[in-house]
């Protein structure tokens, strides 16, 4: 048995990493941290996960710094992983970064989007953490960055397009998100009535998780990344909306085929050639569901993918990444079923 | 005091359109038809209209031939239009359309489309009912037909861009729509498990209001429509994210000023410069909001529109078009103010 | 012309005089305040006002004091209406509070439940607004208390049989609210996480419209309440579903009679024999719609009642007090038909 | 490895027995059964179970009578299980059944509700399935009729009451059930808009589990069920409010140990003492959280249920049920965190 630690436990993404490590046959949870409910025990907070044997000693310590174990998950916001991190991989122990703080190999392109100086990457193997393009170099890494929940479903919507030269360079993206993306905050932007019987788009093109998608992409290609998300009244789940342009004479049968063979070792990448993705089918879930591929008259290429932002877009890919750096399998604790309907 | 009939008025539609017309004081609804529910007070088949006065002996009726009025709605299915409004033109009627049926000046792109073999155009003179583009021919026409709901909200957020060439040919419309636009009769695609929690996009690159758009566009300028409508958990609206390309060297301030002149005599058109616009914003009201106009990196620039897609969308625009057909003040019996939240 | 204000407009109490207010013949809004948001213009917070030749002129003012007009809306917090009321009662004005300063005879019922120390009545005549059993004292008032949202559907559901001794003194509403009830302001209650797919029970018997609810029904003959809210994932309305207990051998007929006859004059309360109201029927309307009458083999005799919170829980009912303070015809300005869907 | 089959296996309770085994470890489905679908492999219906390595070779047979195995589990309507179940009984199978048609011993309340005539019970030992209440009986059974829905969520929310004779006779249940209760077709009550923004009570004093709460509480002590639902626009859940009125003095610590005490072996019930349960604690798992226990003025104490409707009130508690039958520990496959938020 592995012991692994959540810094930040009290946020979404701490506790649906709570949820999915219940399950978890080879690793415990050691620490959970918070400044805030420091001392309280875990069920307090979560009382979803109430009678859960594994959990029942749990509770939150506000001391980061005696933190130990031999992964450590940072759930912790922009801006305050880099204080954190460095210590607990100079301590040797691995790390996955929740956040956007290491995401980035050009500090430039951080500093522009997030506002925030960023205090330089710690000298070790770091990897961007979207296995399914990464997986060797995150089996290496010490320190994995955590993929944003946007970056996750629109890059895999259309990697296999831009490895292949199918496409354009300009992509554009129109995501749709539930509203647990924004945290477990209240805001304006949260409150049921501004949600409600809405679909509202923000940074409509300025969102930070636009300069992530475009440097992953021209790591495997030509792309210019046009992106727009759109706060929509559910829960869970991101619908990505690619809508791309065909540089070459290919048809849908011959696009299909080219995104099975792209994905055929991914177990969490399901390509549907004859249904539409739905979000409901990946809830819950560490799918990335692919589908759509229609071409209209004017050439565009419509490509569409569907993940739980809580899971694949952040804390199932976080144990996914976690499972290979551990050596486990990577399903281990994963393996559950889209809560459908 | 003119008298009108709704042709159909047991769906969605007819429904709204006896919700505004309750308040509009020049015109009575003197024959509402439906063959199911023929005998029936208008208050069995819609229980929210009780206790209004003007409709106090409003029975449907099942013969459609019997029908005369000043204005003939018809709110029948695609197909079911064009049996019975040549008959309403020939004994000299007025008749606004809200099907398919005579949007199209080229009956092959309807055929196309709607699968439908067309039965002719009626010899009388016919208009687009969109008044913000063609309110000169609405006044002289004997025959409206009543635009789309998509092609309402998406030629609107575009027009004077493509009339300016101020953008390329390429536009993509990316529009969420709330299930009234479905229609009244429950299918497996309104049924609420499938809807709730979903954002679901259908016929992606196939959808009939595509060369509704294009064609409209096409009068004021260069246009290649590209559009994707999705199925939101929502009950009205219209939320339409354009993405378009800058084909000229325009900053945001000159593309507001476009706007707010080509729309300065147009009640039911707001530009906002600051805020985005929201769905609960003009619901249950004609307005079509629109806002965004932000350029980013890669010469996207991105216009958002809102419309209630059963007023502004159908009964509304039906509305403002029988205003301007009578000489009435456009406003009439549609001055109310979005139900937000 | 009488010109009217609204102490504390930013709200969705404020923002919804000013949508009703906007369509109102005989009645001009002359002041609107805010403390925080002074010197704005009313387009600029509530954003779908926009267009609305009536405000266009309108500011928020911080200035309370200097505020004057024939008739105030307090639409300020538990609390802050006895601070402000006083004086507006002194200088001559009349006054119409949201609030729940006013709405007890018995100050030592609101100091409990509240748990705000009352600084008194002001020597004047008061009404509690609840037109349908007080409108002559609602005619002669200079100030009325209008009545809590919960309160309004729940009386108005049991109040005939109450008043003809039909029932047991033990009646046991279950109510339903939309979040808009909730306020303008996030919280964690109104997190749209937290309420969607949810229903949240609350102060499950410790509301404080649960004293309003029986004092007023006192006044009509025996009743002990027992009151249970639950918060459910809409926006607008409240459902109530009265518990009751036959105390009399009566049966369906009789009972949907006995209501026929006690609302035989009231506009805004619809009887329906046969349908059970929906919260879309009255949705933006004045209504109290009032169905299902079944007695079920324990002799129980459930009533259900759906009103929409903001309108005829809020401010439709401020207006239609107003409406009788002034002389008008009582439905001037609340003539809307519900939106539905 | 025990053997299972599905008859009726397209519905919401089919699929989510087939969600629920996917993870089961000492179970294999070797049938699924549908007229309709039969020769379709499991994916093509239900999308979200690709990838589920123990149903790749898995296809719908519409041969009902060749099916084999351990345990049937009849996912059949209400009077269709009767024509099967025998035979699946005569040939020494045992039978979870999920309908109404077994869990009545007094055939004539059944058929007085259910409207139905019934065609005899098999002379087989038959367990009504609630192992909180039967578990000793569902181990010896041949045949276990599954509980309704609402009868889990309210029978479970006041058997320790009922059972120690703390309360009146008088018992009313104001539930609400998410929209997947009303099953996979979709009808006017299940369309979109006549759910979303409503809150639908229905059969309000007529509902058929009416009578199967009341016969099980009357198991346990004095009760007189009145019961009401309501269609909430949810997808899953049901929150039951338990309102019953004190016949002891006692207070609410007392009776909280008194549940938990009730309570003290059962897994897949929590009680909570301090928070209201949230209908999204136990999405997706068998557990029914009880909490409340609230007293008012006039002696009513409030308790309040959560369950997954399709869960502990159909395919779990099925499994659960099957568990019991064969031995196993009662988790195994159930073990579930509920999807929160």
């Amino acid at each position: 048995m592995k012991e692994v630690a959540i810094i930040g436990a009290t946020g979404y993404t701490g506790a649906e990493l709570l949820r999915l490590l219940a399950n978890h046959e080879k690793v415990n949870v050691t620490y959970i941290t918070s400044r805030k409910e420091a001392g309280k025990h875990v069920f307090k907070i979560h009382p979803h996960l109430k009678g859960i044997e594994k959990y029942k000693d749990l509770y939150f310590t506000g001391d980061v710094d005696k933190v130990e174990a031999d992964l450590i998950f940072t759930a912790t916001p922009h801006g305050a992983s880099m204080d954190i991190v460095p210590d607990f991989i100079e301590r040797g122990m691995k790390v996955i970064d929740l956040s956007g703080d290491y995401r980035f190999e050009d500090l430039s392109l951080y500093e522009k989007y997030y506002k925030i100086k960023h205090k330089g990457l710690p000298e070790t193997k770091i990897a961007y953490g979207l296995p399914e393009l990464h997986r060797e170099e995150i089996k290496k890494a010490q320190l994995v960055a955590n993929p944003g929940c946007f970056p996750t479903g629109a890059i895999l919507a259309v990697a296999p397009l831009v490895k292949e030269g199918i496409i354009e360079e300009r992509i554009i993206f129109d995501s749709k998100t539930g509203v647990s993306g924004a945290g477990v905050n209240p805001t304006e932007i949260t409150h049921f009535p501004n949600v409600n019987e809405n679909i509202n788009p923000y940074k409509i093109t300025t969102h930070r998780h636009t300069p992530e998608i475009e440097k992953e992409l021209k790591k495997l290609g030509k792309a210019k990344v046009s992106f727009t998300p759109h706060l929509a009244p559910i829960t869970r789940g991101i619908l990505t909306t690619a809508h791309t342009f065909l540089a070459k004479d290919v048809d849908r049968e011959e696009i299909i085929k080219v995104y099975e063979k792209f994905y055929k070792d991914e177990f969490f990448v399901r390509i549907f050639s004859e249904e539409i993705p739905k979000l409901t089918w990946v809830r819950g879930t560490n799918f990335c569901d692919i589908g759509g591929f229609e071409i209209d008259e004017h050439n565009r290429l419509v490509v569409i993918s569907a993940i739980d932002n809580l899971v694949k877009g952040a804390s199932g890919q976080a144990i996914q990444n976690m499972n290979i750096m551990f050596g486990f399998d990577e399903k281990e604790g994963l393996f559950e079923v889209g809560l459908n309907p």
